[in-house]
């Protein structure tokens, strides 16, 4: 909160340690905290302001594709998970159990203490993710043809424990949205699940400027349950992968376990298709991993809480009141718009050098600079978060300029990390020479793999590299198009190719 | 969600069976359902519906007044209870205690079982609120003056076991927003505690539509640790009281128990004052306690989802087609204005009476007609939901007459409950009279009231009411004008008016 304390903190390099330079990151732009709760984290405004945003966005195309909100229960009892056997293999193993609801005081120690009259009957998980508990209520909702589709979604927090926390990316509760679906074919599953996947797309590259690979999860990888897990993966800077979000077709599988049933319009009783699809505000922290630099956050503009700063720059009282009333007026022009977010950093004591260092910690996009031979030249400086650069502008062209500079910022932070990544994915045709490179020259790995979810676990073992994706870009749908290659692993004949990668 | 299922449905009438009749309202409109799991209620979209315009209206009030919001964790040691003796009392007796973090299947039986060794070396509870968790962070972010005040919220879940739950009034995890500030001085603390009240009451009567008596907690009904609990309250159609919000001035209770402390301007370490303030998915339950009817529930315009809803009526397959096509021309003339909802019930082999029906059920403000007659005169038929009362509109005018009509019923259904409220205020001046008139004819009992917590207890146990307020209409600031009175049960003299009532 104080800003003087940002004064001591250096960011460390990329290069001389990626994993201290991320947590840099997030304390350099506030953007979360410890919390000293174990494995979870605080997310500080700065943060918080930033899903908000995300929120706004992917709740308004969630909505527009026939989806609305609602909101089931924290707590799923522990006999839910039996009736999924993969779900419960995939789930249930590290959670937050609730065992108790009564706390009381010693009366010899005066320590609190579990109250042991207070046991429940069935013990209670926090939701790690609702599949089990919400078709436990649409065996309820559904009867017949009508009822479906149900297109339902929720912002949720939820609960997996996690033994390796890291902020953003894994952390023992995040918020995230889960959306459920259920169908009465097959068919229509698939194209939701899809269709939320190209959801998902849209709004990663349009909003969080991320290129990402979409595809297909391998089987070791997919959720557990499925018939189909649809992925998106990105680049971190340091060459690995990050899953952004799922997208699951999950067949019968819980309707057969919840014993979900409808009346079909032929009068038979069929078993509804689902699907389930999320995001979290693991998103967050791939914002920092694919866009941020050595300096702090970088921000991409349509994301970002607060989009431009102005810092008044004097030397003397006089030219600090000639600066600070022409950058009110600015204000108030800018303000009447509302076409981006602005304020104007007049903390004092501060210099600017101290400012600007400070804006680029927290990722503003553009700084708006003013001092007094540009109030004589009626000219500013606006200075670009992404390249540095420093552009003079017409005072009475800014509002102008900054949306223009906006679009530029976002399209270059997309361009520059689809560039990235293109330079760091290799094809592969053998095992041993996959093995080396991957020490030696992270990046993504394409190469055909037809082989078992032992063998991807060998592989994992060996390499640290897991099956991130099957994507839809190498594997044209018109089996025409397809080559035949050979497995990188078994040997064995495949038109399948699979992007490998170390990954967050 | 298949419409037949509420053909059967019959509201029970308010005189009949008060409790069932709000029951029936929740399952009529759809507004929730329970979940299968003990005191959790799910919220259905047109009952999550409400509360995302709620969430929306009241957010944009909490920024305005400076406010920023974060996300602090769902879990708080149980060590940290213990640091604030009142709080511990007040909130740690019922809630949901994490004892462990795996589960597994049982070797011998295949039964899921929690993992022994994954019991916690300290349990965790689920928040039931959070002023110790966040006080505990605050203690990290505060060390100058200049980093007060914080201003922070944080729209969560809650958990607080309840033995009796009632959907909405009282489950045992709910939804609600909680704001937490820190300050340098009592007097800012206390500026703020009654700020944001005034901002729960021109939220809750302008869009909730309730009027609301507002003011102090008696000391046996404020906050465990407050210096004060400022209260918003309404009156039931059944004539209790219902609590709709609360705004707590915490003085240094927490900075003292978090041993927070601050470097004063003067160069003296000093304890910050905290503030705290929500209001939860209760106010869901208190729309449907102040304005619905045997009908069904009522929503005020300015919070329902689905604001107009027009119904086609005709004979013949030739009259449903031209209705149609006309009403689909009015539909995408209100799209292009956007100035409310509206969606065509274009539900086939259902009854226009089953329709009205429904929507009556549901609380749609506005119901439009046009039927084949409508279509030669040019005009439709406006249906209230408020008073049931039909106008015949011009087509022309539909768009400013719905506008006019829909603040009308937003201040009507204000002005209903107002009154209504009005009517069963009552002064009481002896004990004796109070306990026998609060059977025979319930609702709010303003006495002058100088009593202990232990005489407010006796008070309850004798006639199941509380100190709901000391209302600030009641009370004026200026003692001048302040009459004294003799206090009804103690006898002594005083100055303070209290409500007293039975309440949920």
């Amino acid at each position: 909160m104080n800003p003087k304390k940002s004064k001591g903190l250096k960011i460390t390099k990329r290069t001389e340690d990626y994993s201290r330079w991320y947590q840099d990151v997030i304390r350099g732009a506030s953007l979360a905290d410890e919390s000293g709760v174990r494995g979870c984290m605080v997310m500080r405004p700065e943060g918080f302001g930033i899903w908000e945003n995300m929120k706004q966005a992917l709740d308004a195309m969630i909505k527009e594709t026939g989806h609305s909100n609602a909101y089931f229960p924290l707590f799923v009892p522990v006999s839910y998970l039996g009736k999924e056997a993969e779900h419960i293999a995939g789930f249930a193993k590290e959670c937050a159990v609730v065992t108790h609801h009564r706390l009381k005081v010693n009366d010899s120690t005066q320590e609190i203490e579990i109250d042991p009259d207070s046991e429940l009957g069935e013990p209670l998980i926090v939701r790690p993710t609702s599949e089990a508990l919400i078709w436990s209520i649409y065996r309820k909702w559904i009867q017949s043809y009508r009822d479906l589709p149900i297109l339902l979604n929720q912002w949720a927090n939820v609960c997996r424990w996690e033994l390796r926390p890291r902020p953003f990316l894994r952390t023992t509760e995040f918020i995230w949205q889960e959306g459920h679906t259920a169908h009465a074919t097959a068919e229509e599953a698939e194209e939701e699940a899809r269709k939320m996947l190209n959801v998902y797309k849209t709004f990663i590259e349009d909003y969080l400027a991320i290129p990402v690979f979409v595809g297909r999860k391998t089987e070791n990888e997919k959720f557990p349950g499925a018939e189909h897990t649809y992925t998106l993966e990105t680049m971190t800077q340091d060459k690995r992968a990050i899953q952004l979000g799922t997208s699951h077709n999950l067949g019968t599988v819980f309707s057969k376990a919840f014993d979900v049933t409808y009346l079909s319009s032929d009068g038979d009783q069929k078993h509804p298709f689902a699907t389930s699809w999320g995001v979290s505000t693991r998103l967050i922290g791939a914002l920092i991993m694919v866009h941020s630099d050595d300096k702090g956050f970088v921000c991409p503009p349509r994301l970002a809480p607060l989009q431009v700063v102005g810092v008044p720059i004097y030397r003397s009282e006089t030219q600090r009141e000639e600066v600070l009333s022409q950058f009110k007026q600015i204000e108030a022009r800018f303000n009447r718009q509302k076409a981006f977010s602005f304020k104007i950093d007049d903390r004092e004591n501060l210099s600017p050098g101290f400012k600007f260092n400070d804006l680029e910690l927290k990722g503003v996009p553009l700084r708006l600079e003013l001092g007094p031979r540009d109030l004589e030249s009626e000219t500013a400086i606006l200075v670009r978060r992404d390249t540095g650069e420093k552009i003079k502008v017409k005072q009475i062209e800014l509002e102008s300029e900054i949306i223009k500079l906006m679009d530029d910022i976002q399209a270059n932070l997309f361009n520059r990390a689809k560039e990235f990544q293109s330079q760091h994915v290799y094809s592969v045709s053998s095992y041993e020479e996959f093995k080396q490179s991957i020490e030696d020259q992270p990046g993504f790995y394409v190469a055909y793999f037809e082989g078992t979810c032992q063998d991807e676990e060998k592989i994992q073992e060996e390499t640290k590299a897991t099956g991130r994706c099957i994507p839809f870009s190498l594997n044209p749908i018109s089996v025409e198009e397809q080559e035949t290659g050979k497995c990188f692993y078994t040997g064995k004949p495949t038109k399948q190719r699979v992007i490998f990668s170390r990954a967050y």
